[in-house]
C-alpha cells in the first residue's frame, strides 16, 4: 500500500484480503502499524516528524522487521497474497521494498490511495481517533488533533507514485475512491483480478438486503433442486414481503431486485415494486444427479457420495453437478457487479445466499456450507469501514426448516411427514 | 476513439464491437474516414493540413454526418453502444462530441490509444499503406511516406486527454498498448466491463489452438453430456495429439494446455508435454434432463423441447440445464483470459468450442450452434489486426459425426448402429 495517513489503505487491505480468501487465495496483511506500536505504544505526532531521528529510526526498524516476516511468510509457502499496510510514502523507501521483494522473487503491486476530497479524510480521521490502538484511552478531540498533525509530518515528505521515473513499477493509483484509476504495467492474470475488483470499490452507504425464495412445493417434500413453484406459506411470504422491506429500507429510499432464473424467486419477487433482474448466476447449486431427490434418497442410492459430502461440504461435487467451490467461482461476477452497486435485494437459495453472506461477513470455507439460513427471514447486511452490520427480520409465516447438520439428513426429513400432512390439508 | 493515425484506434474498435455482438449487445462503429471519402475519396497528407480550410471544412462537415447518423442510431433503438472511430484530437472536438451527446441523453466514454513506441506505430503504418482505401492503386512507397506526413499534420494539433482540464469527461487512456491505463470516472456497468476488457488487450504475435476431445463412449452410443471415457479411437487422437501440435507449432514455441474438467478432455489431453489447467468453465452446455440420452431419445421424450431447441437454439435452454447464451456468460473470463494470454491451447467440448469459435471469427448467433466441428481436428485461430486466420490439422482417425442438422437426427444417430458395431468388433 501507498498513501498517506486517513487514505483508506487499511480499509482497501482488509477488502482485498476478504476477497481472496473468499476466492480460496491466501492472503495476510502486514501492518508496519502494528510493529512499530511494540516499540512505541501510544506516540505524540512528534513521532512522525522527519527531523526526529530516533522515531525516523524506530519506524525504519518496525518497516524491516514486517518486510523480514512478510519474506519469511512466503519462503514458509504459508500464503499466496501479502498486503504490506504502510504509508510507503517515499520513492526511497518502495525502491527498497521492490528491491528486497525481486531478491526473493516475489511480485509487487503497488497500490496508492490518493485522495483530496476533504470530506472523505475527515471521514477516516473521525474512524480512526475511535479505532486507533494509537490514541487508546485519550481525549478524542485532542487525538484527532494530534492525528491532524500526523499527517501534516507525513505530508512534507510524500511523493505519489511517479508516473515518469517509477514507470517501471507495477502500480495502481487509486484517486479519489476510484473517481480515477491509473494502472501501469500489470503482469499476470492475479494482478488484473486484484485491479478490476479494486476499480470497482466504492465507499457510498448502502446497504444489501438477502432473502431465500418463500417455501417451494420442493421444500415440503424434502427434495433438492428442481424448479418447483411456492407453496401457499411461500405465497403467503411472497405477499408479505414488500411490508418487510418497506419496514427495513424505509421510506423513498430505491433498490434493484435481483432473483435467479428459477420460478420460486421470481414467484417470491413479483410483488416488489423496484426494477429486477433475473441472473443465472443465482441458480441454486447444482445437485446434478441428485437432483430432485430427498437426503433420504441420497442417503440411500449414494451412501458414498452422502458420507463424502459431509466431510467435505465445501469441495464436495455433486455427480454431473456443483460444488460450493464452482458456486464461488460463478458468483463472482455477482460480488464484482455488488460492489459496484449501492442498494441490492437478492432472492436467491439456500446455497447460493451461504457464498454470498460468507463474502460479506469473512465466514471461513469450512464454515459456510453449514450456515442456518432460515426460510421466511430478511437479512440486512450494512458494509461498513472494517466490517459489516447485520439485521435479520423474521416474517410471521412458518415454513419447513431445510437445513441439515453434519452427520445427519436431520429436520428437513424429519419435517417431511409433517409438512406434506400440512400440505396435503390445505390441498384438501 | 480519441488519437493519432495510426495508433490501432480502428482495431480496437473493431475488437470492442466483436466482443459486445457475442455478448448480445448491438454495437456499431462510425467511422469519419468513410464519410470524409465520400467527399474526397483519395486525399494527399496536404488535406489534413490545419492551415488549409478547405480540409479542415471537409473533415468537420464528415465528423457532423458520422455525429449525425450515429444520434439517429440512436433515437431508432437500432442499438447500445456506438463508436465514432476518429482521432477526436482536440480538446475542442472532445467538448462537442460530449455535448452533441448529453443533449441525446448519450452517455460517452473516450478512449485514447496514445503510443510513443516507434516499432508499433511503423507496424501500424505498413498495414495502413496495404489496406487503407486512401491510398487504393497507389505505390506502398509513396503511400507511406505520404501517410507520415499526414500523421505530422495531426501532430501539431493533437491534444492528449487533459488530465486536469478534462477531468470531468468518463475516458480510459491506453497507453503504450496497455503498458498504463488511466482510467476516469467510470459511471456504469458496461463502461466498466469495456474497460477491463481493453485492459486486457495486448498485440504480442500469438495463436490459439482448439480441439474438441476424442471421440467418447457416449459419442458411440450416441449420447449427450456425461463424463464418459474415451473411445478406442479417442484414444488413438489423444496419443496421436501429440505429433499434431507439434506439427502446427512448430519448435520450442511454449504453449499452456486448457482442459475441462470433464474425463474426454483430461484424458485427450494427457500425453501433451505442456502445463495444462482445468476450467470448471469449459465444461460441456448443461443438457438438464436431457443429459445421458440421444437425440432420439429426446425427441420421443419431449418432442415440443426437441422442436423448440431447432427453432432458435441459441436460447434454447435444457430444462433443468443451459442455453448457449448460458454459455457465452460463462465463457466470459475464459475469452478475457484468452485475450491476456499467449500461446493457448484449448481442449474442449462441441457447445464450447463453437461459441469460443464464434467470438473469435465473428460468427452471429444464429449461426454458432450450428457450425460443424468435427472430431479429431486440430484448430489453428492467429489474431490479425483486422481478422483472425485459421488453420485445420485434420489426424487421420475416423470418428463419428457428431452434428446434427436442423430438424433432423441425423448423422449423430444414423452412424450410431454403424458405430456401435465397430467398437464392438474392437472390443472382441
Amino acid at each position: 500500500m501507498v498513501g498517506l495517513p486517513a487514505r483508506g489503505k487499511s480499509l482497501i487491505a482488509t477488502k482485498v484480503v476478504r476477497y481472496l480468501h473468499w476466492l480460496s487465495i491466501t492472503a495476510k496483511t502486514f501492518n508496519v502499524g502494528q510493529y512499530r506500536r511494540t516499540a512505541t505504544p501510544t506516540p505524540s505526532a512528534d513521532f512522525f516528524d522527519t527531523t526526529n531521528p530516533e522515531g525516523e529510526r524506530l519506524r525504519r526498524a518496525a518497516a524491516e522487521a514486517a518486510v523480514n516476516d512478510m519474506c519469511k511468510w512466503f519462503r514458509d509457502g504459508k500464503g499466496l497474497v501479502a498486503i504490506l499496510d504502510a504509508t510507503n510514502s517515499s520513492k526511497t523507501r518502495r525502491k527498497w521494498i521492490q528491491e528486497r521483494c525481486q531478491a526473493e522473487n516475489i511480485e509487487t503491486l503497488f497500490v496508492e490511495s490518493k485522495c483530496d476530497d476533504e470530506d472523505i479524510i475527515m471521514q477516516n480521521i473521525l474512524d480512526v481517533k475511535t479505532t486507533s490502538p494509537d490514541y487508546a484511552g485519550q481525549d478524542p478531540e485532542l487525538a484527532a488533533a494530534d492525528f491532524r498533525n500526523r499527517i501534516r509530518n507525513y505530508e512534507k515528505v510524500y511523493e505519489t507514485i511517479d508516473e515518469t521515473n517509477e514507470r517501471n513499477l507495477t502500480y495502481v493509483k487509486l484517486i479519489d475512491v476510484g473517481k480515477q484509476v491509473i494502472i501501469n504495467q500489470i503482469k499476470d492474470y492475479l494482478q488484473s483480478r486484484v485491479v478490476y475488483y479494486l476499480m470497482n470499490l466504492h465507499i457510498k452507504p448502502r446497504s444489501i438486503w438477502l432473502s431465500r425464495h418463500g417455501e417451494s412445493q420442493y421444500n415440503l417434500t424434502g427434495q433438492i433442486g428442481g424448479d418447483a413453484s411456492l407453496s401457499d406459506r411461500g405465497e403467503l411470504y411472497a405477499r408479505k414481503l414488500p411490508e418487510l422491506v418497506q419496514q427495513s429500507v424505509g421510506d423513498g429510499r430505491k433498490l434493484t431486485v435481483w432473483t435467479s432464473t428459477l420460478k420460486r424467486t421470481i414467484q417470491t419477487a413479483r410483488f416488489l415494486e423496484f426494477e429486477k433482474l433475473e441472473w443465472k448466476a443465482l441458480d441454486e447449486l447444482d445437485s446434478g444427479v441428485c437432483d430432485g431427490l430427498t437426503y433420504g434418497q441420497i442417503e440411500e442410492k449414494y451412501p458414498d457420495d452422502f458420507a463424502q459430502r459431509d466431510e467435505d461440504k465445501y469441495n464436495y461435487r455433486y455427480l454431473g453437478g456443483e460444488s460450493y467451490r464452482d458456486v464461488v467461482i460463478r458468483l463472482e461476477p455477482i460480488i464484482m457487479e455488488l460492489e459496484r452497486s449501492e442498494n441490492i435485494l437478492i432472492v436467491t437459495h439456500q446455497a447460493i445466499l451461504r457464498c454470498i453472506y460468507a463474502y460479506f461477513m469473512n465466514v471461513p470455507q469450512e464454515r459456510s456450507p453449514w450456515m442456518e439460513v432460515p426460510l421466511h427471514t430478511l437479512i440486512k447486511l450494512t458494509p461498513k469501514a472494517y466490517a459489516t452490520m447485520e439485521e435479520r427480520l423474521k416474517a410471521d409465516i412458518p415454513a419447513v426448516s431445510t437445513f441439515r447438520e453434519k452427520g445427519s439428513r436431520a429436520k428437513h426429513q424429519e419435517a417431511q411427514e409433517a409438512a406434506q400432512e400440512a400440505h396435503d390439508k390445505q390441498k384438501a
